[in-house]
């Protein structure tokens, strides 16, 4: 058994060597760069789509220099993205069913027009890709800096920033325009600040209730920069100078991810940096083994815009294999840095005495290959999310691309209910997120959801929303992955959960369960040790449904950036077990306050 | 070459028989309907994907009832139709890849829910439908009559039509909802006539200006029933009485028409009674043989709903073989009766002597299946649609849904420019029209648009704009198909053209050219004989760039039904040669008023 786990190691890592043998090298020539020079994508597509490469076995090499690529004549198909919106796209660089490609682009720019999507990478074995620059000529958003404000009217003056003239005035409606779309809603919109150049403090107070589809802002054009928007806030206009962006509707505003890898193995990205997309950064779905090394989701350096890419900057649904992300700046994007999850099914009929019809559930999970023919399932009750029993499948029909129908290897015998979820265990990953820094962007830092081992180590993270949160949900997300064996260690938090709104903390267990049982936790074996947090909260951790949580040997120093807005002990845990807190240095004036519920106090340790 | 001729029109024949042999008959249970009250759609979708159905040969025979079908678990895939907006499709009646399949519906009620496409007919060979009646449970749409209207501020108040329920209002605005579907925007709207069920007379001028995304029209509700809406009207608020009708906007209310054909052979209808749908009642694309029997698209008799289906009643996109639509009613559609034609794609580029790169223009031909690899092509100039050559194909290669690559068998030899376009002349059908019934319909009867043998016979025509319209263009639809063979006789128009706006006449050849030829004419072989015209209106025939159009012994009375909105000869022809007038019976008290201009009338022969 121990000698198979090591040949099996052996092998994860023979396989998931960033180096591999590309059979020839295609450098482009001078002649044929200056013949396209306006549009690089119909002589890449002709490239790929020769007899000699289709199949991979190459190394494309770009002399440094600017390359431009427009979706005219791009590859384009019907195609599912996990947590983007389904949609015909088009594809820059489409590999597809290959092995060995490898790409090197000596530091180039590679600058996107309209939407397309610059990397495809699926059903595809070792792909590697380093020294590239992606960005995109006219960006998928708008922004601009309040420059008058009124709450009585609630109206604000915008400054469209220099360099946005992606948009028009109609019918008193404020329309983003790009090359080849048009974007008529504002949509979902947060401020950030000019001098910090991150998100607002408390900026869930001041943004638009601008629902998807709202009619209800007015816009008017005051002077050639300066538009005045006028509808109602949260709470309050927001600051004069605060830069309001706006990225369109929801359900409309990811269709262009920089990379998406799916159903393929062994992915290295190096020295690689994402300046825009519309949507993520990297997603991959049912990837295995995945490395990013100084892959960098950040402002270009010397721009004016306020904003990275869109959503995450990276995404993870159901890879296996290793995933590691190191040495990578993730800043000003619209989402979390990093979400590693799998996915909850909904059980919503017993066919038969093996087969369940189950429900992808979450619109942006619509046409997720969830399973094949001979996956492990495990069964996790709707009400806790706690499992039940795993069974093996021999068939899997999709029925639309919502609903499948599963047929088990084995009787059901009532192990499966409707209303349970089911949970595929053998696409989770073993994952590393090492020296890595997370600033400036909305939502989390990272999302943690796989119960292989995690290390989470030498990172500085500050976010808006939550450092790093652990929560499963059969809600909304429908993300699944209770934790096993977690780390944390070495990183320091900075000032984090300052964007107001929901009541985040920096470390938040968070398990979605209708009811908890006070003695099955959902979540398992998390160590936070050897951290320095320096943040203007009290609240570090609060957790539920946690076994063996241990926060240990952790400084913790005060942060006067911001005031704080509400009130949460410095650890607050309820319905957990096996809590260990101790040898944690606190530099602050205030008291280490440490809160437990007395189901949790019963198998706790508790110091200092 | 006679014998030959002979031959395959016998062969046609006996293809085209709409009888053949179905092997086995499956006649649905009393048992098998009760389990399934709520919703038959996986009991079918099972039924066909059984290993001894999935190739078809059998016929399903339902008894006589009402019969209940929605998408959550039907059929699903991404889907391209013509004349439609592609996207994620579901499917009652998934029909692919079969042959002989028969349904028999003994007079049944089919009612669908929310978007959901009831027939999808996808390369299969011998199709028939009998006896079905095919209804949605909540339309598509919403109406209302004006109660209340006023001109300076361009309000109308509406008393929603009972049974409308379909909408709320929202950020006062007006949403149409349906089963499992919202519509955000109120769209495409036009005005109908209660008493005559028809569209309103000079309806052009009292619709809203209520473009795609327009957000300027405020709803209020007034009392239960009565909604007041403010915005703006073409010229004034609709007359007291009027019925309104808002269909949402366009690229989004065309996804679920009632039958899709695509490239097949050998459908027959019989008996069918399409009520209502969200799009067209009959789309067909690259598909040999149809043939349409008492099937009526129309309002069902004693609703209280204005509107049939939201589109054309049938449509007709690169047949071949034998189209047939004989004994059917079509009224109070939203779109044209029947439209039949086929496909400019416009040439984009010359990759190299034999290969050209062409783009398919309309959003709604994205997808289309132009052509395959051994298709004679014929190349039209840009400027004037007038035939250049015709060339063989040996290879298609689809780059994306708008643009493909065509390689010719033998050397371009300059024979094809940018800018020039492709028409695929070996996919046109024979078309007969015979014994129909076409009114009370926004749009045209029918539109005409094949090279091959048509006739259009005793049928009855009266349509809001032109009766019979023929239109190859190259700026807007991309709609192909010069006429060579055209026999309209026995026919009787009665009023159209009522509705206003664009000066429609009752038969108008209208091929859309930039430079008109007058030596060498778009259209041939147009005859026009034994109709009785009986309209308001004096237009009863405009014509340009046609040769050998003959209108002869037809009878014209007059109508006093609507007031003449607009001055035109009765007829009145450009730019034509060998036009022929003769032994026509003027009952009218005004002129028989023939323009001809001078080009045309030397060629021409003119009594009466």
């Amino acid at each position: 058994m121990y000698s198979n786990k090591i040949i099996c190691l052996l092998l994860a890592l023979f396989l998931f060597a960033p180096t591999f043998a590309t059979s020839k090298v295609i450098e482009l020539s001078a002649s044929e760069i200056n013949k396209n020079t306006d549009d690089m994508t119909p002589y890449i597509y002709n490239l790929l789509s020769k007899a000699e490469n289709k199949k991979g076995n190459f190394k494309l090499v770009f002399p440094k220099g600017t390359y431009h690529f427009w979706p005219t004549e791009a590859f384009g198909k019907y195609h599912a993205i996990t947590n983007h919106d389904n949609g015909f796209r088009y594809f820059a660089f489409p590999i597809i069913g290959m092995k060995n490609v490898e790409i090197e682009g000596n530091g180039s720019e590679f600058i996107f027009h309209g939407q397309i999507i610059p990397f495809l990478v699926e059903n595809t074995t070792n792909f590697k890709i380093s020294n590239v620059n992606i960005d995109w000529e006219v960006p998928f958003y708008l922004e601009g800096s309040v420059v008058a404000a009124n709450d009585a009217n609630t109206s604000v003056d915008l400054r469209i920033t220099p360099g946005f003239d992606n948009y028009k005035i109609q019918n008193n409606r404020l329309i983003i325009t790009g090359e080849g779309w048009e974007e008529n809603f504002l949509g979902e919109n947060i401020c950030f600040n000019p001098q910090t150049k991150a998100v607002q403090y408390r900026t869930d107070d001041w943004h638009y209730i601008a629902k998807p589809w709202s009619m209800d802002v007015k816009a008017t054009q005051l002077s050639p920069d300066v538009v005045r928007l006028e509808t109602r806030f949260v709470q309050k206009a927001p600051p004069i100078g605060t830069i309001m962006t706006f990225k369109g509707t929801f359900d409309n505003n990811r269709h262009s991810p920089a990379f998406h890898f799916s159903d393929s193995k062994n992915m290295a990205m190096k020295n690689v940096n994402i300046y825009h997309a519309g949507g993520m950064g990297v997603i991959a779905e049912k990837t295995e083994n995945i490395h990013l090394d100084k892959v960098n989701v950040s402002r270009r350096p010397g721009s004016n815009r306020i904003l990275s890419v869109t959503a995450d900057a990276t995404h993870f649904c159901n890879c296996k294999g290793k995933v590691v992300i190191e040495n990578c700046l993730f800043e000003n994007m619209l989402d979390d840095a990093c979400n590693m999850h799998g996915t909850y099914t909904k059980v919503e009929k017993i066919v038969d005495d093996r087969t369940v019809i189950a429900r992808l559930s979450h619109p942006q999970q619509f046409g997720f290959k969830f399973a094949s023919g001979d996956d492990t399932l495990q069964i996790v009750r709707g009400k806790d999310l706690l499992p039940k029993s795993k069974m093996q499948l021999i068939k899997v029909e999709i029925i639309n691309h919502q609903f499948a129908k599963y047929t088990f290897k084995k009787p059901l015998n009532g192990k499966i209910e409707v209303g349970d979820g089911l949970e595929n265990i053998e696409w989770y990953p073993v994952f590393e997120f090492k020296n890595n820094i997370v600033q400036n962007n909305r939502a989390r830092s990272i999302l943690i959801s796989s119960p292989k081992k995690v290390l989470i180590e030498g990172n500085t993270l500050s976010s808006q929303m939550t450092g790093i949160l652990f929560e499963g949900d059969m809600e909304h997300w429908f993300e699944s992955g209770a934790v096993n064996d977690v780390t944390i260690r070495n990183n320091t938090f900075l000032d984090g959960a300052y964007g107001g709104g929901s009541p985040h903390v920096t470390i938040w267990v968070n398990p979605h369960q209708n009811e908890v049982n006070p003695d099955i936790a959902y979540e398992r074996n998390i160590i936070i040790e050897n951290n320095l947090f320096k943040t203007f909260g009290d609240g570090l951790l609060r957790a539920q449904s946690v076994d063996n949580l241990q926060f240990i040997n952790n400084t913790i120093e005060e942060s006067t950036t911001y005031l704080k807005w509400m009130e949460e002990p410095v650890i607050n845990i309820k319905l957990s077990n096996n809590i260990i807190i101790k040898g944690n240095i606190n530099k602050r004036s205030k008291p280490f306050e440490v809160k437990l519920d007395d189901s949790t106090r019963r198998t706790s340790k508790v110091t200092e």
